[in-house]
């Protein structure tokens, strides 16, 4: 069954494409899916499957495909919004939703995930146990749509998750797997330090804001220099020191904004507790008021080692033509909403080489230039179908 | 003749306040004095005098009282431009130009030193050598009309220059002298600080300008804590940091803005060589690029003490029944473009008490509600005329 | 009476400089002044006056002489303590006490106090009230004698104090003055930062005090350049940071201590106010614990107005051959505890010019080579022989 | 063959134990090993191999074992010096060298590679190739022996080289690989900053190198939070603040030592470029002179993930009921010389777990109370005869 599936995916491969294209030339924005979400329910019409549609806090669908043979129950997760990127490319298929973009590549996820499906329903009969394909809305924006669909407990009980994303580091034919924290986490603050304003030749008279903030963003530093594991990976960044005002009038308050990065648990906690800390300790070095909003995003993304390794040992072991390499791959810096399914259900979300043909120093995810080379899409959808059935096969 | 004009001033004390209410009623900004210059050359007209009226760079004018005596020529100074300041009194002659008001007292400088010169005029024969009367324009607002008044070269030689200013630090009958340092300098600046922005994820990839420019601000505090002698006045306000952005993107630049004082020329070089070694210092720490502009407003405030003993002394000692105490008031915080006279000629810039009667809180100068007790007026004339004469008189 | 003391004085011009000389030769340091004390309890043996030793906490001495006729109660102070300083001068008189100096001039102060003493008593019958002369131990070391004298009580009521020092800024013949606040307040102390060391590999399983104490020294020159009064004096020197360790051991803890100095009480306050505070912002910013020691030595000394003005009036006034020239100093860093004196009882604390003959750029008080011009000493006494007297005879 | 040389090494597993007693028992600093190097060539004499002593710039010994059959020719390194440690355990072979101590395993290593060496030697006839064993001296020590080895050009020409760290993070029986960079690169660094001194109450009058030391502190900060890849490890810590002085004296100099640490080749390079730049800034910025003293140690140990997965995959497939897991190792903190024959040869350092038996919170290397279980030494010697034999049997 397994060689008969890869047949019908390759035999589909053009049609993956055109769906891509389509895709890609009608994004949305998180939360706004609409027309995509329509266009991926209208896919499943007719097709015998279950579909629920508008799960969670948006525009999720859940395709649960039943197999004829007893076994265990897995998803499959491709996400489909896009980002409020206006496109510099010259494709024909150029986004016609002016100032949205699939830049990251979420078209082909959807592309690939709809083909494999409709194979997987034909095969059914083979299928032991049962796929839950999870196409998920809103990735790009934080609180996402995977937690919601998570909560909405329409998932049942899974044993294990997949997903994968298209990375243009490595060329199309090369499968990626990273064991452990492998995207970061990240957290959202807003920081407001309410001083007191005064003349500028009358300091005493005032409490400077400015200096206050200055200091803050000076002791900051030392979160990452000096408290997080130096083989762990943090990051805060204050993005925006909104402090403008008269030369010559002491400034009664600022506002910061940034953006805090970890690549796991205790990186996290230890952030929080440093972060919240150094604000306390501003307030009472120069008698400033603090409102701070502080709101953690994605969690660190943890790939279940056994599932990674299961993941690679059997993409290794298919020989398959398509896929001529399978590496490990650095941990990497972005996050993903996939971590909140991960935090519940072993799993593993692995990469697929992209770089567009030809191309030495490609443009990547996020890059109002951003591309692809197409025959990614049939590498995902094979990949993940070998990651799928072997899983389900497994005793 | 000293009787003479006191008595002279004396009887014309409502007429002082008459057009002090009409200067008042009618502000006009620096540098826009037309109509305010226009009422003051009107004033002299018929009086036999010389005023040259467009001078330095803008509506100065130069009055030259010839006395019949020979004699030494000094200059005595009052300044007539207003604040761009929306008036938040009661006062029946309120200013009618709405955003502009005489809140610095210059409606009663020139109110005093009208009356004073038309009754010196007529004393004339009395007179030994020469008084310039300088009406000057735009002080308030760098780089002020003092020195252009100097450069023009229509001064002449003066040995001597006198300047009065109204302060509601003190009750009329009051006046204070101060020798020496008495006013402080200013300088303006503006610094751009140009890094490299990038993603709040990848902090290596980027050169962040909000961290550079924080660790400047710090820097900036030893100038004053280490560098300025305890014993003098210096200050470096940053009043503006305008580094907003998006909270997860790298800075790439952003502007501060400040206002630095200082009380003696020692203390401004001794600024001026930290400020410009600070900036180079945060350019090699950081690896950015500074743009400042860097403005000196108006100089130290330098009293010559020999002038100003003289001051003291003789307003102490002429028993004027209106002239109830003469006393040392402190070193002051404003700034004034008579310090530019006074670097070029040995002077004096004196005070008299204002406080409005029954008030013990009084508004100050540049505040919405700023108020003085007219009494003040006549004080001022006379104290000028006690100064004037008696340094003529001297041998 | 007066010329007759001011013959006196002259006439004993030598052994005024006999004393100081002989009392150079023997310093001795603060608290341990057993032998001057003697000394001086010696001179007034015979003299038919109270002579009270040991006041206080170490070797001070209360002369109260009664004149004959009805009057005032006023104290003259002297110090006779010496510093720990190696003298370098060639006099035949150097010390003789190995590491001990008297390099701030208190000699001198002795030998005209003593010399002006004699004569005051010799001319008792004409004296109105009664002078308590203070030969006071240990200035130069706090917590000084001087509050200690004061506690004792054995001044009982004063109306007025006056003290003199001698500076060599000005040449002798000039007498200084300077009213309202002159000398600075002081205040001493050490701070403990106790952090958690580790290897310096890893820095999140430590905390490390060095970086803490670092950015409390940044934090703390805010005080002086955001907090305090521009035209007051504040410093807050870190005279030491003792960090000293192993280049890859985190430092567990350090210590610093340091010397702070302000020109007025309100200044004190606030530096006392926001040091504390950024003591406990460290703390709360880092973790850390501080241990304190917070000791104020001298208050700001403050020369009361009225009675300055009379000093200067007075010595301006008596046309003394000898005192050529009554001048305003500046405000000056220096401490001295004649301040305590001055928080309970109005009086003056001035100064006599005493540059060495021929020098310009003479050494000043506390210096090695420090000198004075002898003729000074005859100065002093008849500078205070004038204040006192005319002090005394005012009704 | 390869089953008769573990059949060899079982045999002579307490010969490898009483060698690593003796060697604990014995224990001598890096650069002073004369008596273990005498031991160790004293070990070959009469086995019919080449053994060539003091190489490098030390005791350094390399063996020289040529197969009777041709091939490559491989390096397999062991270091023998010990540690500047007082040893705190109450074994009977405790080290009879007071104050020195193998608390890093290196005995271990010694006696596992003699007895390997012997055996392979008896085996002769049946390798492959030429094998080098080299007893390293002075790993613990910078400069170390390694590179002088490496520079002696008596290693010739390795197509491979390997090497074994026992760890007590894992139980006998695993052992650890990881691939790439693997160990941490580290630097030494002191700066001294010289100022100008002064009176406590003039700062203007000095230079603070307290001050300036505290914001170059403070301005280190940001090379590990801002400069430094967040996936890579990068630490600077500043273990001494000598600043030592006196609390009323402004600091005239400083001098700090630290320790800098880097996981990768391009991280070493970002650190020292922004140190530099750094040193260089603060000079500016308080016009002080920095004198650098900047040491690099031993590089980033870089493991090549060929070889490396060579080992695993070797270690993995022999079944060796020793070897009871294979896996990989997180990327480790410290620094071992081992980086110089890598940074020439092709190789890999893998780790042989020894938690002393019945110990869950083991001491660590370089700890007083280290400890290992014995039967790791075994594991080692079957590990390393297992990828010796393995990678000369290669074609």
């Amino acid at each position: 069954m397994r060689n008969e599936l890869m047949e019908m995916l390759e035999e589909r491969k053009d049609e993956m494409i055109e769906i891509r294209r389509h895709l890609h030339e009608h994004p949305e924005l998180s939360f706004k899916e609409e027309r995509t979400a329509a266009y991926i329910a209208d896919f499943y019409k007719g097709k015998n499957v279950e579909a629920e549609t508008n799960v969670g806090n948006g525009y999720g669908i859940i395709v649960t495909l039943k197999g004829q043979l007893p076994g265990k129950t897995i998803g499959l997760r491709a996400d489909f919004d896009a980002l409020p990127i206006t496109e510099e490319t010259a494709f024909s298929f150029k986004s016609s939703n002016e100032g949205v973009m699939h830049a990251c590549g979420h078209d082909a996820h959807t592309a690939y995930m709809l083909i494999l499906a409709d194979c997987l329903i034909q095969l059914r009969d083979n299928i032991k146990g049962t796929i839950k394909i999870i196409h998920q809305h809103a990735e790009e924006q934080p609180p996402g749509g995977a937690r919601s669909i998570i909560d909405s407990g329409k998932l049942g009980e899974l044993e294990a998750i997949f997903g994968i994303h298209v990375l243009p580091m490595a060329k199309a034919g090369t499968v990626g797997y990273h064991s452990g924290y492998s995207f970061n986490g990240r957290t959202y603050f807003k920081l407001r330090i309410q001083a007191s304003g005064g003349h500028g030749s009358s300091p005493h008279k005032a409490n400077d804001a400015i200096v206050a903030g200055s200091y803050f963003v000076t002791a900051v530093q030392t979160i990452i220099s000096r408290r997080v594991d130096p083989l762990a990976t943090g990051v805060v960044t204050i993005g925006s020191f909104d402090g403008k005002g008269s030369f010559n009038v002491i400034k009664d308050s600022i506002e910061l904004e940034g953006d805090i990065r970890y690549s796991n648990d205790e990186t996290q906690a230890v952030i929080d507790k440093e972060f919240h800390r150094i604000v306390g300790g501003v307030e009472e070095l120069f008698g400033v008021t603090c409102e701070l909003t502080y709101t953690p995003d994605y969690p660190p993304l943890y790939n279940d080692p056994e599932l990674t390794a299961f993941v690679a040992e059997t993409l290794e072991g298919v020989k398959d033509r398509n896929i001529t390499e399978v590496r490990e791959f650095p941990r990497m810096a972005p996050s993903d909403d996939f971590a909140y399914y991960l935090e519940k259900i072993p799993g593993s979300y692995f990469f697929i080489g992209c770089t567009p043909k030809g191309v030495t120093d490609p443009y990547f995810n996020h890059h109002p230039k951003f591309d692809i080379d197409e025959d990614a899409i049939l590498i995902a959808a094979k990949s993940m179908g070998h990651v799928a059935c072997s899983y389900l096969d497994m005793d």
